[in-house]
């Protein structure tokens, strides 16, 4: 059933990859008015999809994550329209040269044909993932989580059918409906049609993509930050961008997970960044010499704290002694996504940020602005912790491949 | 024992990273000298795996592939100077914005890190491959064939041995000694070590390596190449062109496999290519339609003929009644190599240009000129035919991926 789902989006993707971006934009704001038509609808399946989930025991957090209603379908319809207003990425002129043959070779920008996203229980990622790779020429396979297989479905219908009305094929957008296990095993082999696929979920989802998937792959995710406090760091300054980084959203990957303190500073630096946590009832997870510093402030860490995602009000805390010591911490538990150094040593920092192999690395700015909105990109598809094709948030620009066009007069070789 | 091996590689590519350009050029003319002062050596043991493979009967064309000889050692060591004579790919700004916070967000190129390449039995390879990562700032572990083991220890001993009077660490270039189907595989699943593997070498290595690597892989390699003479194409053109693409090399992956003739054009330009074809003794297998203007000149093709890379004087032949339909049978059987129109029409070229989907396009040019130094790359080291990161010739560029630097003053979100 999913080759002839990645049959049609390769028919599509090729009709998509020569649409001007007029075409384009009129599909995507069609497709908003359809969301914005269909809002009723939409919400009543997903309130179909939140009793299913109630009546399973689901979390309230994940309830929250799944629910819809007219305002947030708003939301999903703005979104796409801004999605509408952005460069289109596709025919960018990337280098152009004139050898001495006399061969004209021009790189430029064009889509990757089809990307398949794998996903869990939120819908607005089957919109806004349908966004994206729409404005950037790719024919999409959505493959969201059984959970909001109504809400997807309903969403997926109301796309498809204001595309049936524009000159793209319905088919730039399919939703698979089979939510099985296998259903998304076959997703990740469909060689030959899937041109990348994308996990957008969990540690556990990326895992299995990464060990499972013959078809090329972007990681996206997982994010261990951790926020280096130099022995010239601004002491002030460390405790408000470790609050931040840690408290102003802790479930999210550019979240800050664990603070390395140089001893130097650390009797001075870590009364001030605890009391900023406390204000947030933020569990610090300490070592020895933290412990013995904050005494009730904190608890001691388990081996096992290093290098942990909480996704939580709960930040892992060590001291150092020396940069050299928190950059083998990093090595050792990074999963590559951002790191900071707080410092006002610019020799420091600079050594910090040539080091330290992340995606991002901050100087005296919180993890959190690693966002394709915070970067200026206007929107993002996920945020990619590998280092091939694309580091970092991935916007529209990430969604396009290369191409070289040869212009020749009967050169041979 | 691959683990250590990854170890040791991720460790050395930390210091290689920060590298100075100067650094890695005196590294790598000092290797030059030692590859040229071991050179009896290093053919000696050469002419131990020539005469292993004698005796496993490897046939002549393998056999030259093998072979070294103080000139071709010579070529080697003069290859490496000229890598380190190209610009140094770390470093570059590829971009660099200031968000209306403040925030100063610098992109630059950095080294991947550690870049694993598994290969057959052309020990050239060995030293072409450590010579580019090292100047990209890479660490290498190279894990070539059986047959060419002897030969490719003492070409890695030359080199080790080099590094190891410079201020670089050897483990910048390890060889795997065990050439097993095991440390192929073990090495297909170092993950968190290898950033990234290349195979290089035939469709068989790169299919086993696409489907059971976990770390992530830079396709290489397979190339069906199509020539599509269009209706209006200039003849003579037509002939030099595909003559060029079939013969001047046919084993390698630019060379052309197809060609697909406009009915309107057939019965005037075929007799003209086949009797330059005829010229280099190159057997057109024809469809059909082919056989009757052609006759004697060319043999009836099976099915399986179309999409065959035959790397040998052999070139399938099809009639095509529009360039759609070209665009068809490319869309079937591409690889997406390199993929040329001729034509004297200007829309027509335009249009193929867009539609067909391969890493290089021609108008007007043979396909043989897709190669890093035809391209100006100065170097490559494999032509990549997937979509993600890089497609068609991967130079020093193509060896790097990018980091965010983040420049901040207290930046919170």
């Amino acid at each position: 059933m999913l080759e002839q789902i990645g049959r049609n989006a390769k028919a599509a993707s090729r009709v998509l990859a020569t649409a001007t971006e007029a075409q384009k934009n009129e599909a995507l704001k069609k497709i908003a008015q359809a969301l914005r038509s269909c809002s009723a609808a939409i919400c009543a399946e997903n309130e179909k999809d939140l009793s299913a989930g109630r009546n399973c025991g689901m979390s309230e957090a994940l309830l929250d994550r799944l629910m819809l209603n007219d305002s947030r379908v708003a939301a999903i319809a703005d979104a796409m329209e801004h999605v509408a207003a952005l460069p289109d990425p596709v025919g960018r002129v990337l280098s152009e040269t004139v050898r001495p043959n006399g061969l004209r070779i021009v790189k430029t920008a064009v889509p990757i044909g089809v990307i398949a996203v794998i996903f869990e229980a939120r819908p607005n990622v089957t919109a806004d993932s349908a966004s994206l790779c729409l404005k950037s020429g790719n024919a999409v396979i959505l493959r969201g989580g059984k959970e909001a297989i109504l809400s997807n479905i309903a969403i997926a219908d109301a796309m498809r059918t204001a595309l049936a009305e524009t000159s793209l094929p319905p088919d730039c957008i399919q939703l698979v409906t089979d939510t099985s296990h296998e259903s998304a095993e076959e997703l990740m082999h469909l060689n030959g049609f899937v041109d990348v696929l994308i996990p957008r979920g969990g540690r556990r989802l990326i895992d299995a993509v990464v060990k499972n998937a013959t078809v090329p792959v972007i990681q996206t995710g997982a994010g261990v930050c951790h926020i280096y406090v130099d022995r010239d760091a601004d002491v002030q300054m460390a405790a408000k961008i470790i609050d931040n980084a840690k408290t102003s959203r802790p479930s999210v990957c550019n979240a800050a997970e664990c603070m390395l303190i140089h001893r130097d500073i650390a009797a001075r630096a870590l009364p001030v960044i605890a009391a900023a946590l406390a204000k947030k009832h933020t569990e610090i997870r300490g070592d020895a010499e933290i412990m013995a510093i904050l005494k009730d402030g904190a608890v001691p860490a388990k081996d096992s704290d290093w290098g942990k995602e909480f996704g939580d009000y709960i930040i892992a805390a060590r001291i150092v002694g020396s940069m050299d010591e928190a950059i083998e911490h990093i090595y050792r538990y990074s999963t590559g996504h951002s790191e900071c150094i707080v410092t006002e040593n610019g020799d420091t920092a600079a050594a910090f940020m040539d080091r330290v192999d992340a995606a991002a690395v901050y100087h005296n700015a919180s993890t959190r602005f690693t966002d394709g909105g915070e970067f200026g990109l206007g929107a993002e598809i996920g945020i990619s912790t590998q280092k091939l094709h694309a580091r970092g948030p991935l916007g529209l620009n990430e969604l396009t491949t290369m191409k070289y066009r040869v212009y020749g007069s009967g050169q041979i070789r």
